[in-house]
């Protein structure tokens, strides 16, 4: 029987399952590829930086003969390496029953929607946000409710009052991403502990999502969530080690909660999916030693990429964006009416010695209909790539305007 | 302020997520070991065969100096190695958009459950079974509805009536483990068919747990629901390199359908989650080229494990088991009222030179009040340690017996 004869169909959760906006344009950039054309990808955050030596040596150190379970909380190695990176990075104590290793950050944004709300509940979310939070709701029959972040405020949160408004009575959760993916922007300590004592107040649970704890420009310094004093039972701890150690492929994280009943549920969940990845854990161990020097190399060289990255689009007209403070994306807006229609003809219509670029646009991080002019731009390219990139957007919008008058001139005369 | 007085609560899903049956003990044996008795694990499927070296070796092998995101569906030479796989075991040829990696077989029963239904419908399970689908389930908001198999039909599937019987209106999956975890048990080609057309019937899908696929024994084949002709809409097939390769550690499975919604429900969650746990991809492609006798050499020492386990078992008094016909698990019925409270008491009050054994209560395989004097038993260990373990648990039935005697006659005279 071919599918076409299907009887049983699948559920309304697998039909409201989102696409990724990040991948969506993926087919037409392999089309581009296919013709010769050049394809510079400022739509993905796959960083090219090393992943730390340490962490490459210790693969060909595995001389297991069976590779066998770890523990479901995580190996005592790996969870006291993290425990180290969490009191060196922040002075923070974890002790047993706070801590479970993750395959990756993913799996711990799905243990704490699950932990935390039911199948019908609200869960909160600063918009524009990362698109993949609506895959864990949808999996966990959540209502993502957005409270919008301005790329006028550079994309900060709106005020207290903002928040009360938008609150629902199935608010269970509120999921904020800090340093933010994809705006880029790093919350002050008054705005986390506006946010906790939002969270305090109406019962809910607050969800800090610090994967890219690192990355933060201009002396900054990322908070956590884990430093707010007296909101330990509230806060869960979203880390993931991808970033950090430009590991991403490893799918290793963490989920940290001081709620002893948050993280028997989570532990729970652990169980019933056995472990987290072996050798990843194993790899991992030590990396936490790294001196510091490794990370402010990186954040320097991210850094360097980031003021190409605002130097060049904020010098092309029309384009809007203040200055991002961390991770490695931004979102600007662009002299366009729809963003999605421009990324598609940069790939499909137009292509600059041979080259093109690949935008996100930005509608798919919203929850409202919001966004529709702006793009995300991740700056994992070296600096050269990305100075190359950025002249094929501002040759590429000024082309795309000229084509739009041409367009408005011919309908006109079709029109008469 | 202290988890005491917490008044943020977790949700009703985590409060009714289960606690691992198979692990509940362990603080029990770890308390057992510290006082220096030596346990014997009967309890758990961590086989102790080495994972091939061909995947060992790979590991040094790996000299990416980024260790990057994969592709969500996986590798093109993961899937390729699959695809090859299937091919050459069950004669099927898989094409692109029927096959995805995932994170451990466990990833691909979250997926088959999240696609197929939603937060309040049934699925359908025989007991006993894999306790870890319960977890699923509760995860994806889905009730169990069990079937009953009994250890006097070596656990085969009931009549269809049964089946039919049991169907509730909300029902949208069967589960099928096969060969099955807990009870060994093989399932016929007829069975198989029935179950199909069972689901067929009722527009249900069938999910098929393969992962025991090459262990079993006296020249039997397990059938994969892939091979059923005209059921293509309706099977979802979830596999693991853990138990084939002995290499559960690197948690890699795959999700096959040949349903292209189910398929592209699965696909977004696995978008969602960006990779598979990329390591073990590139270490487990090659495995399937492994000449048949490292199959056969495997299957045979667990035929022969399976032999001791079963004639020792049978050779005690009031033990009841048919002989269990692949995988590497059983249930077995044990001469004692409460299998939990012997299984506690191996552990806290008896020992035999230095010595005693791990059992799994059963009562944790079952969704009915069944199983209360059955345990799961797993021979993973080797023939030697095997042959202990039976005769502690020979003796240990004995003295328990005879201690309940005794307390049967105290209790007579307290009550004089």
């Amino acid at each position: 029987m071919s599918t076409l004869e299907t009887t049983v169909g699948v559920s309304r959760r697998a039909r409201s399952m989102p696409p990724s906006p990040i991948r969506k344009l993926a087919p037409l950039a392999d089309a581009a590829k296919a013709r010769g054309t050049r394809v510079y990808h400022l739509n993905i955050g796959q960083p090219d930086i090393e992943t730390p030596a340490c962490m490459r040596d210790r693969l060909k150190a595995i001389d297991d003969r069976v590779l066998e379970y770890s523990p479901s909380p995580g190996t005592p190695a790996f969870l006291n390496s993290l425990r180290r990176y969490y009191e060196r990075r922040l002075g923070i104590t974890l002790h047993d029953g706070e801590i479970l290793a993750t395959t990756g950050g993913s799996e711990a944004i799905l243990f704490a929607f699950m932990a935390c709300a039911d199948a019908g509940d609200d869960v909160m979310v600063v918009e524009p946000f990362y698109a993949n939070y609506r895959t864990f709701a949808t999996m966990a029959g959540l209502n993502i409710v957005p409270v919008t972040s301005r790329g006028r405020d550079n994309f900060h949160l709106p005020s207290r009052e903002v928040w009360e408004r938008t609150l629902t009575p199935r608010t269970r959760i509120v999921i904020l991403c800090n340093p933010n993916n994809p705006t880029g922007t790093v919350y002050t300590r008054e705005e986390l502990e506006m946010v906790a004592s939002f969270c305090r107040e109406h019962d809910l649970f607050l969800v800090s999502d610090e994967v890219y704890r690192e990355f933060v420009y201009d002396c900054r310094r990322a908070i956590s969530a884990l430093e707010l004093k007296n909101y330990e039972d509230v806060v869960i701890v979203v880390d993931s080690l991808s970033k950090r150690y430009s590991a991403c492929g490893i799918r290793l994280g963490a989920f940290v909660t001081r709620n002893a009943d948050v993280y028997e549920a989570a532990l729970r969940m652990a169980q019933g999916r056995l472990s987290p990845p072996g050798l990843a854990q194993f790899i991992a161990v030590g990396a936490e030693s790294l001196a510091d020097d490794y990370t402010h190399a990186i954040v320097e060289e991210y850094e360097r990429r980031r003021n190409v990255l605002y130097e060049g689009l904020t010098s092309i007209p029309g384009v809007f964006l203040e200055k991002p403070e961390g991770a490695f994306y931004c979102v600007a807006r662009l002299p366009v009416e729809n963003a999605e229609d421009f990324a598609v003809w940069l790939l499909t219509d137009y292509s600059r010695n041979g080259a093109t670029v690949m935008l996100a646009p930005a509608n798919g991080f919203y929850a409202s209909p919001l966004g529709k002019n702006e793009v995300r731009i991740a700056y994992v390219l070296n600096v050269d790539d990305l100075r190359a990139a950025i002249e094929i957007l501002r040759d590429g919008l000024a082309t795309y305007a000229q084509r739009n008058i041409a367009a408005a001139t011919n309908s006109d005369i079709d029109s008469v």
